[in-house]
C-alpha cells in the first residue's frame, strides 16, 4: 500500500507518550543500574562502543532475519562471521570485543563452535606441540573446526559413544571408524557446512583393549574445495526448531586414518609402541566447566531480560479490557495484577540469575587460583551447584521468554515482536552442556554426600551449611514485615532445601539397607532429587542476590533490588507452598503472608517496571522487536514490518483464477 | 552420499523389537481402545478411510514441509485446499468428512476460516434471505471468506473495535471506515492472500449515534483478478512462530460502501429510515461457542496425545544412561522414573482431555434441544465452564508439547521430531477464541455468583454443587488405597475448588464493603480468581472423565483407564499441595499418600505406556515424525530424512574460497 493510500490510517504513537511517562516515574538512576549491572561505567562505554559498529555495518544486522530461508540463513552467517573477522582485523580489537561482537551479532553460526569449543579444547587437552600446530591455523581461519562429541545414538552418556580409533602400530596411526548407523556423529555445529576440522570423540583401541573414549583431531574436509576426504561422510542435519543459521551436522567415518600426534595428549598418551598411559586424576579442568556455566547463567539472565524488556515495554503500551485506566482510558494491559504475576517475577527473575552469574564468575576466578595453590576445597560445592544452577536457571529462562510471549498475546505470535526467535534461539540450553535433568541429577549425589558428611558431623561449605541445622524447625517470622526481610525469606528457602536433601538421603539410605541395588533405588528417587536440586539452586540464587545487594551503596538502586530478591524469593516460596506446609516450616498464616508478599511486592515494582528493562539496555536492533522497541511506538512498528515482507509482493501467483470462476458471477456481487 | 559410501554403518534398527517388545506385554486390547475413543468400530473406520484417502494424494503430503519457506508454504496450501475441494467433490463426500480431510492434511490454510467462521457466521447472524444469497456462493467457492474482527488494537476487549460503519440514508448504504491506524483489521486468516470477502465488525454509526459493534458482510477483492477493490488496504501481517501456511492479514477501510443488506440483520435490523432495532436477548448463539470450545478441547487432547505419542514411543527406543536396563543393555529412557513423570502424566491428560471433550459435546447435543425447549437451566455453568476448561486444557497442552519435545533431548529440536512444529502449530490456541486469562476471569465469575446463591441457600447444578458443601471438611481417607479411590480424588479436588471460590468471593465482598470499586477489586484478586477457575476445571475434568469409565464394559478397558484418571486426579494434587494442606482439607500423611500414588501409578501405566498411545491411532504421515514413528526406527527416520534436506545439495556455494587461502598451506596438514 502507497504512503498515499495509509494516509487515511492515523497513527496516534501514543505508545510514545505512555513510555515517557512510565520513564519519569522511575525511583532510581536507569543509567546508575546499568552501570551497576554491566560492572562499572567503563564496560558500559566499551559495550556500547561494539554495538555501535555492529549497527553501522548492514552486513550485521537482522533486520530481514525474519523472511530468509534455510540456506539462504547460512549463506548471511557466513558473510557475517567474515565481517567480523574482517571488523576485528580492521579495528585491531581485542578477544573480549569480538565475543561482544558476536553477542550483538545475536546468531548461531556455522563457525560459533570453532571459537566455543574447537580453540578451547586443543587449549586444554593439547600437548604445548599440539598447541603450537593448530592454535595459529585456527585463528587464523586457515581451518575451520567443530566439536564432535554427541552421536545419533548418545549424547548425554558419552561413556556410551561408539565412534572407535584404533591405533595401528605399522603405520603408527589411528583408524576413525564408525560401526553402525547410531555411532554417526551427530549435532555438532560447523559439521553441516563450514568445518574443515574437528576435534572428535572416539574409544581408544588399542591391540583389542578398549581405553574409554579420547579426543582427536581430524581433517573432514579438502582446504581447496571443501568436499569431504576420503572416508568421511558428512552433511547437515537438517532445520530445527531454532538454530537454523547454524549447520548442526553429522559425520562418519569409514577407515579415516590420522596421524598418532592427533589424539589430544596432554593428559593421556599413546607411545609409538603402543603403550598406553592414562590420565593424572584431573581436575583443573573444571575451572573451565564452571566458567562456562557461569556464562550460561548469566545468559540465562540476559535471554530472560530481553523477553521481560519486550514483553513489559509492550504491556505498558497496550491498552485492553473494559476497565478504565488511571489517565482515564482503557486500562494498559501492565496495570492488571495477573499480567503483573506474569512479567515482574520473570522481572524479578532476571535481576537474580544476573547477580548469581556474577557471583559464580567472581568464584571461577578465585578458583583458578586457588586450584593452582592446589586448594580444591571449595570445588566440590562450586562444581555441583553450577550444574544444578545450570539446569535451574535455563529451564526458568526458557520458560519465562514462552510465557512473556503469550502475555502479548495474538502479536507475540507475530515474528515481529520478536520473542519466537528468542524463545527458538534461546531453548536449546535446557539441553546442550548437559540435559537438565541429568545435570540436576548430579547436584543431587553432591547434596546427598554431603548430608551425610552433616551426620557424621563433619564441617561443610557455606553453600550447603543449612544441611547441618536441626530438622524440624519452625519460621520465627512474627508479622507479615519480619516474612518479607531477605534473610528471613532466604532462610525459608535453606529450610526448604534441607528438608528435601535429608528426606530423600533418607529414602536413599533406607532403599539401599532393604537391599535395593543402588542404580535401582536413585532411580526410584529422580523426582525428589530433582526436586531436592531445585530447592538447593532458588536458595543460593536467593543467597547471592541478597548477598550482592549488601554491597550496593546507592540507596535507591538498593531500595528496588531489595524489592526484586523479596519478590523473587517470595515467589518461589509461593509456588511450592506445600513443600513449606508439610515439613511444618511455615505456618498457615505465614503461607499467606508469603502471598500477601508477593502481592504487594508486584505494586512495589510496578512503577519502575518499565525503567528497570531500560537499565538492561539492550539496543533495538539486538532485540529486533516491534513490540519492544525503546520508543514505545508498536502500532507503527508492526505495520510498518508488515509493509516490508517479501510475501506481499508475490501474493498474486498464488491464487489460481479457476477457482474463482466455476461460477459466473458478476465480479461485485 | 551415497549408498555405497553408507555401507559401513551398520543400521541396528533395534527400535523395531523394543516397540515390538512394548507392544507384546500391553494389559488391553489395542483396538478395543481405539474404538472406544472414536466412538465406536464404524468411526474408526471412517478415520481410517479419510486417512487412506490423504495418504494415497502426493499434494496433501506433509513430507516435505520441514523445507519450504513461507511463500511456497501458502501456494502449496492453496493446492491442497483445491485437492481437497476436488476429492470431495469427486468423491461425493459429506461434510463430516471433509472435515476429517482437513484434520489429516493437519495444515492452518488460506481458507480455513472460509470454514470455520465465515459460513457459520453468516448460517448464524444471517437473515434467511442473507443466507440464500451468500451461503450457496461460499459452498461452491465461488467466494472465499474470511473473518475479520480483531483490530491491531483489540482483540479481547471487541467493545473497543474502532472500524465504523456509518449509515448514509441517500444512498441507502454503510461507509466502511478505518479512522486509525490501530483500527486495521489484523490477524483475520485468509485476509493475506485468499478472501474475496469477509464478515467484519464495525461500530455501527446512525446519524451520530454509536450503536456499538455490529457484523457485516464486505468485498475486498475483485473476483476476477483479485486485485484489492477501491478503498480497500490489504496484505499479510507477515511471518509468524507458527502458522506459515495461513495468511493471516490486515485490512483497512477508506470510505468503502456496502448496501444495507450485508448487514447481517438476522438479530439487529436498520429500516430503510436509519431506524435501529437492537438485538432481543439472545442465548441460542451460545450452543454453538459451546460446540467450538468442545471441538477446542477435544482438540487439546489430539494434539497432546500426538506429542505424547511420538515422546513416548522414542523413550522406549531411545537408550540413554550408565543405568542398565531391564534386557541388560543401556536403560531405555522411559524406564527412568523422571522420565515417566514427565510423559506419562501427560499421556494421562490426554485421556482426561479427550472424555471432557466428549462429555462436552453430550452436554451440547442436550443443550441444543433444550433451548429449543427454551430451558436456559444449565445453560450458564456450561458456557462458564467451558470457558474455563479452553483456557486450562489449551495452556497444558501447549505447555505439554513443550515438555515432551524437551523430553527428547537433541533431537526433540530437529524439525524431524515433528514435535517443533506441533507446539508452534497448536500453541496459538492459548490466544484465539478468547486469551486464556481472560477467559479464566469470565468462569471465575460465575463461580463468584454460584456461591452466593449457594449461601443465600439457593439450588446449584451439579457442577457446583460442591459449593454448597460446609466450608473446613477433612479428607476422611483412612489409608493409602482409600485415597487412590476416584470418588475420593475428585472429592478432595472438588474441596480446594470450594475453598478457592469461597475464599476469593469473600475477600471481593471484604474490598467491596470496605469502599473498593468492582473493577478495581477485580483486579487485586485476579491471580486468585485464575486459580479458582483452574481448580473448578480440574476437579470437572475428574468428574466427567470418572463418570466416563463408570460405562465403559470392558475390565481390561476399565482397569487402565481407572489408573489414566487417578494419575491425571493425584498429580493435580501433588502440583499444588500447598492448597490442600494451608486449607487443612487434607493432612500431611495424605499428602504424603498422594505422593506416593503419583509414584506407584507410573509404573503400574509403565508397561501399557506404548500401548495406550497406539491406541491414539495416529497415521504415520499425520505425525510426521522420524521419532514418533510406529515402526520405532527411529534412527534410520532421522538419517534418511537429513539426507533429504534440501541444504545438503547446495551447501557448496555458501563457502567462500577466500575464507581458508589466506595462509598458504598444503591441503592436508
Ligand atoms: C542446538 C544444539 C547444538 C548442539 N551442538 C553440539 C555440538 O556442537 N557438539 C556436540 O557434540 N553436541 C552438540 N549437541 C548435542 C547435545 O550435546 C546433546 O543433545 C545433549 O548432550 C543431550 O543429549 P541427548 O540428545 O543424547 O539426549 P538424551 O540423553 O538421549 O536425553 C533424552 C531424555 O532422556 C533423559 N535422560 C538421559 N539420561 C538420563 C539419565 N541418566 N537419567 C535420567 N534421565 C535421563 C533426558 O532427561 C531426556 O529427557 C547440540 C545439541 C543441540 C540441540
Ligand atoms: C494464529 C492466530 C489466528 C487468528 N485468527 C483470527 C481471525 O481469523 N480473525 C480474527 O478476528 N482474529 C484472529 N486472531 C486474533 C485473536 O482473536 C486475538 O489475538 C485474541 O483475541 C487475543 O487478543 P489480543 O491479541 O488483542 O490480546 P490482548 O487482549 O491485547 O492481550 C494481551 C495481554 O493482556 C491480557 N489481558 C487482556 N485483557 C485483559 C483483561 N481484561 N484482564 C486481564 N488481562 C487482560 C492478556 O491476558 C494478555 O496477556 C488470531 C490470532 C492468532 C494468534
Amino acid at each position: 500500500m502507497a504512503a498515499s493510500k495509509e494516509g487515511f490510517l492515523e497513527a496516534k504513537h501514543e505508545g510514545v507518550a505512555l513510555l515517557a511517562r512510565e520513564r519519569a516515574a522511575a525511583s532510581f538512576n536507569v543509567r546508575a543500574m546499568t552501570h551497576l549491572l554491566d560492572g562499572g561505567e567503563e564496560a558500559t562505554a566499551e559495550k556500547e562502543r561494539v554495538a555501535a559498529m555492529v549497527e553501522e555495518h548492514a552486513v550485521l544486522q537482522a533486520s530481514d532475519r525474519y523472511f530468509v530461508g534455510r540456506q539462504e540463513s547460512l549463506a548471511r552467517a557466513m558473510q557475517k562471521f567474515k565481517e567480523i573477522v574482517r571488523l576485528t582485523l580492521a579495528a585491531g580489537l581485542d578477544r573480549e570485543d569480538g565475543v561482544r561482537m558476536y553477542y550483538y551479532v545475536n546468531e548461531p553460526m556455522p563457525t560459533s563452535l570453532h571459537h566455543g569449543m574447537f580453540i578451547p579444547t586443543i587449549q586444554s587437552q593439547g600437548t604445548d606441540e599440539q598447541r603450537a600446530e593448530w592454535l595459529p591455523l585456527a585463528a587464523m581461519f586457515s581451518i575451520i573446526g567443530a566439536y564432535a562429541q554427541t552421536e545419533l545414538g548418545h549424547g548425554s552418556n558419552v561413556r556410551g559413544l561408539e565412534t572407535t580409533a584404533t591405533f595401528d602400530v605399522e603405520t603408527d596411526e589411528f583408524v576413525l571408524n564408525s560401526p553402525t548407523l547410531t555411532s554417526m556423529k551427530w549435532w555438532p555445529g560447523g559439521l553441516g557446512v563450514a568445518a574443515t576440522h574437528c576435534v572428535t570423540h572416539a574409544r581408544l583401541m588399542i591391540d583389542g583393549t578398549d581405553y574409554g573414549v579420547h579426543t582427536f583431531i581430524v581433517q573432514v574436509r579438502d582446504l581447496e574445495d571443501h568436499t569431504p576426504l576420503p572416508g568421511i561422510v558428512i552433511g547437515d542435519i537438517g532445520p530445527k526448531f531454532g538454530w537454523n543459521t547454524a549447520d548442526n551436522g553429522y559425520l562418519a567415518f569409514d577407515s579415516v586414518r590420522i596421524p598418532r600426534n592427533q589424539l589430544l595428549a596432554r593428559y593421556a598418551t599413546v607411545a609409538r609402541d603402543g603403550t598406553y598411559t592414562k590420565p593424572p586424576h584431573e581436575k583443573i579442568g573444571y575451572g573451565t566447566m564452571i566458567r562456562i556455566r557461569s556464562m550460561i547463567v548469566a545468559g540465562a539472565s540476559d535471554a530472560l531480560a530481553r523477553a521481560c524488556t519486550i514483553a513489559i515495554r509492550y504491556s505498558a503500551v497496550r491498552r485492553q479490557g473494559t476497565t478504565r485506566g488511571r489517565d482515564g482510558g482503557e486500562m494498559v494491559v501492565l496495570d492488571y495484577t495477573m499480567q503483573q504475576h506474569r512479567l515482574l517475577i520473570l522481572l524479578a527473575t532476571a535481576y537474580a540469575f544476573h547477580f548469581t552469574g556474577e557471583y559464580m564468575m567472581e568464584l571461577y576466578r578465585r578458583l583458578q587460583a586457588d586450584l593452582e595453590d592446589n586448594d580444591l576445597s571449595v570445588l566440590p560445592e562450586v562444581h555441583a551447584t553450577s550444574a544444578g544452577l545450570k539446569s535451574m536457571t535455563t529451564t526458568v529462562t526458557a520458560d519465562g521468554i514462552e510465557e512473556a510471549r503469550r502475555a502479548c498475546g495474538g502479536h507475540g505470535f507475530s515474528q515481529f515482536s520478536g520473542l519466537p526467535y528468542l524463545y527458538t534461539w534461546y531453548v536449546p540450553a535446557v539441553t546442550y552442556e548437559g540435559d537438565n535433568v541429568v545435570l540436576a541429577l548430579q547436584t543431587a549425589r553432591y547434596l546427598i554426600k554431603s548430608c551425610r558428611q552433616a551426620a557424621d558431623g563433619k564441617p561443610l561449605s557455606a553453600g550447603v551449611a543449612y544441611l547441618s541445622a536441626r530438622p524440624g524447625a519452625t519460621c520465627a517470622a512474627a508479622n507479615p514485615a519480619d516474612m518479607g526481610r531477605l534473610d528471613v525469606l532466604a532462610a525459608t528457602l535453606a529450610a526448604r532445601a534441607g528438608e528435601a536433601v535429608r528426606a530423600v538421603t533418607g529414602r536413599l539410605d533406607a532403599l539401599l539397607a532393604s537391599g535395593v541395588d543402588y542404580d535401582e533405588a536413585w532411580n526410584h528417587l529422580m523426582v525428589e532429587l530433582c526436586a531436592a536440586s531445585r530447592a538447593h539452586c532458588e536458595y543460593s540464587v536467593v543467597r547471592n542476590f541478597a548477598a550482592a545487594i549488601a554491597t550496593v551503596e546507592c540507596p535507591d538502586l538498593a531500595g528496588i533490588l531489595t524489592a526484586l530478591c523479596r519478590l523473587y524469593a517470595a515467589s518461589r516460596i509461593e509456588a511450592d507452598l506445600g513443600s513449606f506446609l508439610a515439613q511444618g516450616y511455615l505456618s498457615k498464616g505465614q503461607s499467606q503472608w508469603v502471598k500477601d508478599i508477593v502481592h504487594a511486592t508486584l505494586a512495589v515494582i510496578r512503577p519502575d517496571a518499565v525503567a528497570l528493562v531500560d537499565a538492561f539496555n539492550f539496543p533495538d536492533f539486538l532485540l529486533n522487536s516491534a513490540l519492544g522497541r525503546k520508543d514505545g511506538d508498536v502500532y507503527v512498528g508492526l505495520v510498518e514490518a508488515a509493509r516490508s515482507a517479501p510475501v506481499n509482493e508475490h501474493l498474486r501467483p498464488i491464487i489460481d483464477k479457476s477457482l474463482f470462476s466455476n461460477l459466473h458471477i458478476p465480479s461485485r456481487l
